[in-house]
């Protein structure tokens, strides 16, 4: 087993005024096949901007929501990480594998950011009836909005 | 932007006849604070046994739980993909940042696999309450079973 893992982008997060979907290059676009059976997505891309050993050595951080905690990146979502890949849960709103096009309902990924995988969410291995997370969440919806979950605007 | 992506591992999967953890290397254990605070996170692991150009090239699958049936591999969990990672929902049973060492109750990877991240389970964005899914699920658990899962004995 090598140390060195590369990845390749097969395609990447698209935007306009009224719409934000994945391009899916075209040696890729034959695995698409059947995602339109399934009402939900996990797209895994990749935080470019924090593709550097700066950021990816930041192991712990402030919480932002949380004023006066701070947490491991491994304990968090922040798009500074080791590995800087961030996984989303999309509602898939249409599939068209000619064109590589996969309709998005939110993704809170900027334009241009690569995709590097996309796998159905299945109710087995994705889907945890009770959980546990720190107060800190105290408040906040215990499951996802119906819209999902997009870019925050400034 | 570069094509070039590359990852570097954080850790590995270890097991013995009674246990099985991700063994996190010193320089990311600080990474791991505050993780026991949660009761799940989503583990990303590197399927190093699929880092092959055959395998990387696979776009679809007949689906051995679905005989007759084949999707494309953004549409199942098969372990050949562009880029070959995988994620693995898993219950956290206990974090030792010292040793670097997570306990989880199963996971599907084998001993030795690349741990490339770790990610806490939240409900906002990663419980989803209404899902559909193809009719080759049916009958299939709705929800992670408590024990997780796990590799299947031969």
């Amino acid at each position: 087993m090598s140390d060195l893992m590369t990845l390749r982008p097969i395609g990447q997060v698209e935007r306009d005024a009224d719409a934000v979907w994945l391009s899916i290059d075209e040696p890729y676009r034959p695995a698409l096949a059947e995602l339109d059976r399934f009402s939900h997505m996990l797209v895994l891309w990749w935080v470019h901007g924090h593709d550097t050993e700066e950021s990816r050595a930041i192991t712990q951080t402030e919480l932002p929501y949380a004023p006066g905690e701070t947490a491991g990146v491994f304990a968090c979502r922040a798009e500074y990480r080791p590995n800087p890949i961030a996984l989303t849960t999309c509602k898939v709103l249409d599939v068209d594998m000619d064109a590589g096009r996969v309709g998005v309902a939110a993704i809170d990924a900027y334009a241009g950011s690569p995709v590097i995988d996309i796998k159905p969410y299945i109710g087995v291995v994705d889907r945890v009836r009770d959980i546990r997370v720190p107060d800190w969440y105290d408040g906040w919806p215990e499951w996802m909005p119906d819209e999902g979950i997009g870019l925050y605007e400034d």
